[in-house]
Order: structure tokens, then sequence, then C-alpha cells
């Protein structure tokens, strides 16, 4: 079963959607089996990380913009906006995909684990995440 | 199929179970299919590095510890721990999950890869791994 | 379905293999599915990266050289050249898995994504990606 999950974001930084997440599985009568997310945006990625203490993603979202900074004079890929090309780089370095098990009709998820879309450029956009689950 | 393979850990650093993912995989008679990993944490994470030589372990673990020290002053995360918020930061950098294909019945690995659980914590733990296996 | 794609690399970069995964995904009759790519080598690694202006993906590799450089005094892990060890520190921080959702039998891509293998070493080589799919 394929469904599409639409993320708004305003902004770059974490954006947890794993409550939509869990009503596709919920939706897909599968009790045992695997759940694929899938970003088709090369400049958003994902992430699954803490989802106690909104601290931890802050740090994470001000480690990662300086370690890849912006106007930086590497790039020559400009045209599209200073917040572009480094928004390539993250994308790189973190999940274009994830997949989570299911287990007893939910997500095998860790007590602390929330599901995140990682925005990467500046302005607002509508992301969507392809969310396949088999068993 | 699904089951959860514990990893004990004892300090940072990564910790091969590619046998443990071998059982499951020879258990669930699938002689073509996927194999998905999925670690339950987000203070550790999952890669498939050289096999052979352990000096490349050593020295990957030492070159993530370089590009994320502790204490340093861009955290605001810190009552876990000087090692708490490093350890997020390096398990969004590497893999949350991993697919790995079937093939005669044995993970399709290439000759020198096995399968790491990357521990970011110092002290002692015991990680989980949740294994799914379908054709 | 398990199919195995090889990619011929002439040095490090970027190198698009969407059309080999599409031509898998439509030999295998699966209209609405799962395709897992898997690398089986730990000097080079998977991304999905803009397919459009190739300045981006020069920039990309660039960025991750200047991130990952040679003879870094880091390293003890030298005896298969110099640039054996950033390989696998590259391929650490970039995808040895992708999960590509199938949807009217083809593969579920934005508009901007395209497969490529990523090589990290400098000499040619026949990288072997497997491709599962599923439905």
């Amino acid at each position: 079963m394929i469904e599409t999950i639409t993320v708004s974001t305003d902004g770059q930084g974490l954006y947890e959607f794993t409550a939509e997440v869990a009503r596709v599985v919920a939706g897909s009568s599968v009790a045992e089996g695997l759940c694929t997310l899938f970003v088709r945006h090369t400049s958003a990625s994902l992430t699954i990380q803490e989802n106690a203490d909104p601290s931890a993603r802050r740090d994470l979202e001000a480690w990662l913009q300086r370690l890849v900074p912006e106007n930086d004079p590497l790039y020559t890929h400009t045209s599209e906006g200073p917040d572009d090309m480094p928004a390539h780089v993250k994308a790189a370095l973190t999940a274009t995909s994830l997949g989570i098990p299911i287990f007893d009709a939910k997500l095998a998820l860790g007590t602390w684990q929330g599901v995140y879309l990682w925005e990467h450029r500046r302005r607002p956009h509508r992301r969507q995440v392809v969310a396949h689950v088999a068993d």
C-alpha cells in the first residue's frame, strides 16, 4: 500500500510527522511488516530523532547549519539562492529513505523516537513523503 | 518475519553483528528477499563497513569523534551528559535503517562488508535492532 | 525479484543510473511496491540528488572532498592508498541502501531526483548495486 503524506514547512528545521505515518500504518491492516518512507525532494530529508526535549532538535539544526554554511566560496551552483546548495549537501548527509518495521500493527519505534521531515530551505514548502506499507 | 537482535555495547565504537543477522535470515526460510534493520535508539546507529582490518573502524570512530566533539559551546541540550548531544548528531549523520537484499537464502553483502551497530555513548548499553525479513 | 546492476566508474564523483533502475522495475511487472538498492562496497555509496544542473553534483563532490581530505594525520589505516580511508568515511556519511517506492509501475521519484552511485576512489571500478523489487 502506497500513500503520500504532505508535510508543510515554514523554514529550516525538523518537523515531526510520526502521527501521520502511524495513521497510514493503522489504515493498512498490516500487523507485521515494513513501512518505508521516501522524501521526493533533494533539499529536504528524513531523520529519526529524540521526540522528548526540543532542545536536542534545535542543537541538531544549529550544528548542521554550522557544518554546511551558506555563501561558501566553494559553491558554483548558486543560481537558486544561497540556501540551495547547502540544502543539497545536508540532504546527502542525512536520509532520503527510512525503513521502519511494523510490529503488533504499530511502528516498532523506540520509546524516544519520532519521525521528522528535515527542511533545509528557508521559504515555506509543501514536502511530499511517500509511504509504502507491506507485510 | 520480525525479530529483535540485542547488541551489548561497552563504550563508543563499532560492534559487528553480521552473524546474528545471518542467523535471522537463515531461520526465515526466505531464499530471495529483503532484510531491513532498524535501530530503536537515537544515540546509536547502523553502518556497513569493512570487516577485514580493524584499523579502518578505529579511524572511522576517531574521525567522527573529531567532527562531533563533546562540550561544543553550540550545545544547549546538555542535561543528559556531554556525550548525549554528540550522540544525536552522529546518529543523524549515519544510518538508522538499512535494507540488505537476500539472495540464495543469504545476505547479499559484498566480500568485505560487515554489519555494525555504532555506539555513540560511553556507558554500556543493550541496543535493540529490529530485523524484518520478507520475500 | 533481485537483479544486480553494474556501474562502471572512472574516478571520484556521482554516476547516474536512474535508467538502469527504471529498467529493472519495468521488467518486474510490479505496479505498486518498493525498489530497494544496496551497494556491495564500503568505498562507494548511493545518493539521490538533483538531476538537472551538473554543477550541484560537482559542488557536492568538492564539499565532501574538503570535509574528508586525504593524508589526514588521524588515519592509521593507510596501506590501501591515500584515498582508501577517506572513502570509508564518505561511505559511512552517505547511504549504503535506499528504498524507493513504486507507483503506477514506475519509481516514485520527485521531478528533480536522480539515482547516483557515488564513487569515492580514484581508480576505475566496476561497482555492483543489488536491486530488490517487491509489491
